[in-house]
């Protein structure tokens, strides 16, 4: 079967976790809204589907699959539906749901990152609160940041089959998420990220493997691979990134002054 | 088996989204966090579970569920659970993912519910963020709450069943967190509530409905239902909700002025 995958064409997004899956599944799948608008795909095709008022189970946001004539929508959902198809989630009940709920420990952090930069409102501009997102970006770096990659590479160490992987032996759809979110955060935040490199040394380690994967390293090496960019989930905008630093001067304690 | 539900204290919170399900499915459970520490319960076992540095599938958060030796996390992935377990979920996995994904878009509209009033920390007092919970909290009313409880009225409408439930014929978990968050809505934001009502008949009788339901019923006359407060996710402060309205002046148009 083709899968078809509905999401904006010009930016990774949630998207990108969802087009991770297909492509270490090595599925064959037709990103619909990047594709023409002569072969009546392109934006034109996911609006149809977004506003079509007979469809029965109406997904609320892109992205969403198309599989047969079934619709699925909520990235960890679609997720949960491929896993088991193509082998990236465990086949016992207790496995898939411990995948799973770490996939929605993901969401949350990924909601969080989004509102470092759109604290006020999505449909706002970033130029139009820009004042909120340094403060909350402020406190994402020094409360939110640490707190969730520390928990991740907690799950890591943990892991009883110390294989390297979120869950069980092997690479699961979870992995592939953990993996975009770490890049995601290199990009937007690659200060706070340096400082907090030491403390993380398995997450790191997973990130190589996830990206020394053959299939992983072919699709990022492809045009099918979209660059991060401002108008995606991860921004790099230095402002909310930590501060750069500043050598101590000689005489002065680093404390409160 | 007694379930050990694992959530704070004090609030209804998304631990509440659980309780509902329990109570309706007449499941046996305790409600650890609320029970004497004297009986080694209360916060502190809580807190026990959450520190537990040797747990291999460690919650990041609660609200988390011990089903025997099973601890489980994230309240849509809990629900997972128990549905089918409590006939509260369908049986066929196209209706258990659609079920699942309208719970996913419940979670997402809550975590945008929270941020309402606290749009720049968790981390920090309400008073704190005041001004920019005021103007989150502006555009939620206009542009997400209308979108969010358009798109669940139209859920309903389209349900092929016509059974005046979100999913298939009976009642699912998701139309008991769809009651909850209509319940919270109308507490925190009476005014934009009030005026959204009217293009709401279907979301209106299904709290209706909900709130019939016998075991409901008796639960939310119970002392186990905590009330609404100004902790939880769903909180009353006038200064968020829509505006009173204003008698229109006799010659003065309503429009910009």
């Amino acid at each position: 079967m083709r899968y078809e995958l509905f999401y904006w064409p010009s930016i990774q997004g949630r998207g990108e976790f969802v087009r991770l899956a297909l492509e270490q599944a090595g599925a064959e799948y037709v990103d619909v809204a990047r594709e023409s608008e002569a072969a009546a795909m392109g934006v034109p095709a996911l609006m149809r589907w977004l506003q079509n008022e007979t469809l029965a189970t109406p997904p609320y946001a892109p992205p969403f699959l198309k599989a047969g004539d079934r619709i699925i929508g909520q990235t960890a959902n679609i997720l949960m539906f491929l896993g088991p198809r193509h082998d990236l989630a465990p086949t016992d009940e207790a496995g898939r749901l411990w995948a799973h709920q770490l996939q929605l420990t993901l969401a949350d952090l990924v909601a969080e990152i989004h509102d470092t930069h759109h604290p006020i409102a999505s449909g706002l501009y970033y130029a139009d609160q820009k004042p909120e997102a340094r403060r909350r970006a402020a406190y994402f770096r020094k409360e939110r940041l640490p707190a969730f990659l520390g928990y991740f590479e907690g799950v890591l160490e943990r892991n009883p089959r110390g294989s390297g992987h979120l869950v069980g032996y092997t690479l699961t759809y979870a992995d592939l998420s953990m993996f975009q979110v770490m890049m995601g955060l290199r990009y937007a935040f690659p200060r706070a990220m340096a400082r907090l490199k030491r403390e993380l040394p398995l997450l790191d380690a997973l990130c190589e493997r996830v990206s020394a994967l053959p299939r992983i390293a072919a699709y990022l090496a492809s045009k099918r691979r979209l660059p991060f960019n401002q108008q995606g989930i991860f921004r790099h905008y230095p402002e909310l990134d930590a501060p750069p630093a500043r050598k101590a001067k000689c005489g002065h304690k680093r404390g409160k002054s």
